[in-house]
């Protein structure tokens, strides 16, 4: 395996040594099944994909691509794991000797993190033996379908922000690692910080923080936490005001800090109301370089609604982590082709009821006009479509004969901000790129439709 | 500490060596402002209660207390934490030199693992110094928001379900670790076993698994699939019968496995009908023993839907781990008494706008009648409400002087198994006190009122 981490980062506060039991139990009893019946060395193609987009919801972004390459770089049944599997019974001696060589050997192709994606849209392609590929269907889903969720919701904020900085600041409504992944994907989306240190130590988000109510009602009066607070982070910090009465906190803000005071902060109360009349005494104490930031239960609507109030920055927590209505993605991994009796590769595909599949390898181009301006997302089904001119193809290559090739970070000391920096860019082209349905907040259809082609050769 | 773990499950494929990161920024700016202004040593309370539950919910449910526990255990800033910190220059020298030596010592009190909960239930009581007690809020408040949540959720789902058993199968559309939390807690309210491997081993959850629509189709044939589940895993086994046609799946599954086969499942289509159809067909085929069980995208509404239908067990995906609607309980950490010049604890509140809270340190008692119904949650400002005789105080000792003395596994080889066992014994005598309407699925109001009580001596 080829990747490389930056030397400074200190690998053991982040993640489990072996990510491999993140795994459905079932993956494991298909594995033994299979090498028992022979057919577990056949070549396959899984796809993963989201049959649709959340209700209403314009598009998706994809995020965790990064974090995914590095637990399959993980995926390994050490001892511990082979000795838990056994004293389990989960499955038997010869599967458990398969999973002890266990490496993933395949391909490995998606969208490169920060992309659109669509319905349909062949975020990720596995291809490898059955064995190798089946048993990551769990991880892969897990990561995807959480990181993109909240990719998703947090480009509708930033989106909403326009140029003013959101701050993510939701771990504490979500689980404790949940909220290291979620920092990471807003900061692909757009987000300017976050609260949460593991992220900024594990993937090099930058964090900020100040102080909560419990750090003035510690204080004997509002005086003196400020004064506290500013012999401690310097006159450029925030100050929150609304633990008693918000026009005194103000006041007294400028008067221990002076007319320098970084901001204040709000985080109750009727914001676009307050906002004016906060900034309006700000201006007349003179300090009218200080700012403004709101964070209470903030979402993207509630980000638009504050458009014309004299703010300059949104903390968001918990829509922010809960993906807004939508804390999965709802992605799935099919396998949609795999090796015949006669070693061509054979579609494959669900037909019963609903949940039906589109079977066969697929590729996927992002149809653009003249101007750049995103048409629709062609999905080949058997080869590249052909590319118009203006097109842009978006598989790129992540793991080559089981080697990681995509989304790797430099050993350099910044190595993951770098690759956050890319996708950060990414994101903001891709979604320039769609037409201006996309940036709608109101609940519509999806901003390009899905076509399919058969392109078999 | 005093914690001691079974020693034969290994720790290290579980979480972080150090919880210390799981941490907002601003916790560690208000201590080194704090240690400062000279107010970090003031003894402090902080509470852990939610304002309300989710809109329409009657009850909530505890989970992530053992989890707390041990999160709490690793809650160290080693060298690789200090030098990080340092690195980033997120606190000056004397923060770091306190973080380094930084042990919780303090008090925990809380409400059991399975316990119900209510607007205001005071489920966390911290008291420490504000420099101790202030630092755990982000990561105390993650676990109980993700795993309440989850539980609250759960609960519903098995109370929905009866006598029959859920099987938890969510992990793939959370996060990673997260799913490994909600197979946890939805054991805890009452799930019957998981698909997520890590749960297994790292707290003992039971696991299931058998086979997906992609080990059909890696198969020339549904009967060459059947055969290689039943030849692996027995006649007891589930076989997953809607990947074609039903009716010939279930005719297939019973000649290659007998009518002694063990199950067979249904991913999709009108669950109700085609389970009268499967559970029709199968007692033809003289499989009157095999049960049937339904997975396609249940929450607590379809399995309650499901109530009449034939059907022997249910799984539950991404609306269990997504909190059914509600995926964080919403919890809060706020300091409520701290120290006063004088010594004596005063009583300290948000009073500004919205979010205010009560002041005072809380001690809580479930008031029930003769019948040992549960008719209100009454929380005392002060000191315990008064006993009527059949009432039950709440809040039980977790951490003693910095020990923890509450949910601590025995070090036997199911000591994790014990633990949420009797979590999962008291969560269900917990709802079985309730009044009949928090049995109802419907929306409406709390299902006992929560009363204040001044009881300062």
């Amino acid at each position: 395996m080829g990747l490389v981490m930056p030397t400074d980062v200190p690998d053991e506060g982040a993640v489990a040594a072996s990510t491999a039991l993140l795994t459905d139990h079932y993956e494991l009893t298909m594995l033994e099944a299979a090498l028992r019946s022979g057919r577990a060395s056949r070549r396959c193609v899984f796809e993963v994909f989201a049959r649709s987009l959340p209700s209403g919801r314009r598009y998706g972004v994809v995020a965790g691509t990064g974090r995914l390459l590095e637990a399959l770089r993980d995926f390994r049944f050490g001892d511990a794991e082979i000795a838990d599997l056994a004293n389990r019974t989960i499955v038997d001696d010869a599967t458990l000797s398969f999973l002890a060589d266990y490496r993933f050997d395949g391909e490995v192709s998606g969208y490169a993190e920060g992309e659109c994606y669509f319905p349909g849209s062949p975020v990720l392609v596995v291809e490898s033996d059955f064995a190798h590929g089946v048993l990551l269907e769990t991880l892969v889903l897990s990561i995807l379908n959480h990181d993109c969720a909240v990719a998703s919701a947090a480009s509708r904020m930033t989106g909403a922000a326009g140029t003013r900085p959101c701050i993510e600041m939701g771990s504490r409504r979500t689980h404790e690692w949940a909220g290291v992944a979620a920092a990471r994907a807003a900061y692909v989306a757009g987000f300017a910080t976050t609260s949460n240190l593991e992220a900024g130590r594990r993937w090099q988000v930058p964090t900020t923080g100040t102080s909560a109510h419990a750090f003035t009602l510690l204080h004997d009066d509002e005086k003196e936490a400020f004064a506290a607070q500013v012999d401690s982070l310097g006159v450029g910090t925030t100050l929150l005001v609304d633990t008693y009465d918000v026009r005194t906190a103000v006041r007294t803000a400028v008067e221990v800090a002076g007319p320098s005071l970084g901001a204040v902060r709000l985080d109750s109360g009727d914001l676009v109301e307050l906002a004016a009349e906060v900034r309006a005494q700000l201006d007349g104490l003179g300090a009218t370089g200080t700012k403004i930031v709101v964070t209470s239960d903030l979402d993207e609507y509630a980000i638009a609604a504050l458009a014309a109030a004299p703010v300059d920055g949104y903390g968001v927590g918990t829509s922010l982590v809960t993906g807004s209505g939508a804390p999965t993605a709802g992605m799935v991994y099919k396998l949609v082709a795999r090796e015949g009796d006669d070693g061509s590769m054979v579609s494959v595909a669900k037909v019963s009821k609903d949940k039906r599949s589109v079977g066969g390898r697929k590729w996927a181009l992002r149809r653009r006009n003249g101007n750049g301006t995103a048409e629709a997302e062609v999905i080949g089904i058997g080869a590249l479509p052909e590319d118009d001119g203006d097109d842009r193809p978006l598989l790129v290559d992540l793991v080559r004969d089981g080697e990681i090739v995509g989304a790797s970070p430099d050993a350099v000391p910044d190595g993951h901000r770098r690759v956050l920096d890319a996708a950060r860019a990414r994101h903001e082209a891709s979604v320039a790129e769609l037409p201006r349905s996309a940036h709608q907040l109101s609940r519509g259809e999806p901003a390009i439709p899905t076509v399919y082609v058969d392109t078999t050769p």
